[in-house]
């Protein structure tokens, strides 16, 4: 225990402390890019009350995404109005959310992370899975619905990364508006149109 | 220089045996993962012949794309026959890249790296850019190609992250012909459709 912290090993103050600095980590290194040493020195407290806490880095990451704030469980309040503008509305609610400078280096993080992590890749999995797809899929009142909210996320994945992580110059560069106008007929067929699916 | 390979430093053979080593440590572990120590091990080399030849790891991992025998530039056959057709012959051209024994590790190990490095990301946009989008932006010949080319190539390259890479059930359990099925009339109207571009 590091003794200038002052923290008392198993407090919730303690398990907050390093949460805050395990968010900050992975934000900042990504997956591959953290340790638990780090996290630990950053937090003031020594590496083995963070496996105390957390077990592994694994569950550091699990942990650190529920709670980065990242408010993916919002995107379910698109489903308010008219089921015809829940596409456009899906795809401007999560433009924004990767344009914001509070949420946007956050879920960088996340899906750089996944891309390069097994581990991580099956936290986001669990998370898009269980968090934002099974509530959304339950509102929608479609047939399939869950392969419906898979499709239309993977649909919008992709922009995110192509936008935002690979800086791709004519996506990069389309107005957020622009964007939206595009992209909004495909998620909305995805969510809500006549689809092959069994 | 290792004595036992009995490579000639400098030349073609020492140059090409560099390459094949490091698409294979690259396909292995991505860009965060490999050195370029241990691609000149593998090589029989001495690492100061690996920077001498491709400069530094980013130098090496944009020669590894090139010489990985990826044929992203086949993808622009599916140009050929009707345009109507061309959604559905990208989108099962692509589906079937990515599901061979191939050249499938290759793309993952490709989008993992771009996704936790920048240097791997701005390799692999200006590949995108200059290999593929634009050769079939060129044959599209309709307005805005690039840009159309780009939107459709987000929407692959989240398809095939969400399927191949996060392995999330519903798409990833698709058969491949009910998911170009699914996809295709999104990436035709992306790429011949009417379009809100300025």
């Amino acid at each position: 225990m590091d003794s200038k912290s002052g923290r008392r090993p198993g407090s919730p103050q303690t398990r907050e402390a390093i949460l805050e600095a395990a968010v900050e980590a992975f934000t900042e290194g990504g997956y591959a890019g953290t340790t638990i040493r780090a996290v630990a020195r950053t937090a003031g407290v020594d590496p083995a009350l963070v496996m105390h806490f957390f077990g592994n880095k694994d569950g550091l990451f699990d942990a650190a995404i529920r709670a980065s704030g990242l408010p993916l469980r919002e995107l379910g309040e698109v489903m308010e109005g008219d089921i015809e503008g829940v596409g456009e509305r899906l795809v401007r609610r999560y433009l924004s959310l990767w344009e914001s400078p509070e949420h946007g280096p956050k879920l960088r993080a996340v899906v750089s992370s996944a891309a390069s992590s097994p581990a991580a890749a099956a936290m986001l999995k669990e998370f898009i899975t269980n968090e934002v797809l099974q509530p959304l899929a339950g509102q929608l009142g479609v047939d399939q619905a869950e392969t419906r909210g898979i499709i239309a996320g993977s649909h919008l994945i992709g922009i995110a990364f192509t936008r935002y992580v690979l800086n791709i110059g004519p996506v990069a560069s389309l107005e957020k508006e622009q964007l939206v106008a595009c992209v909004a007929p495909a998620v909305q067929r995805y969510l809500t149109g006549d689809l092959p699916l069994a």
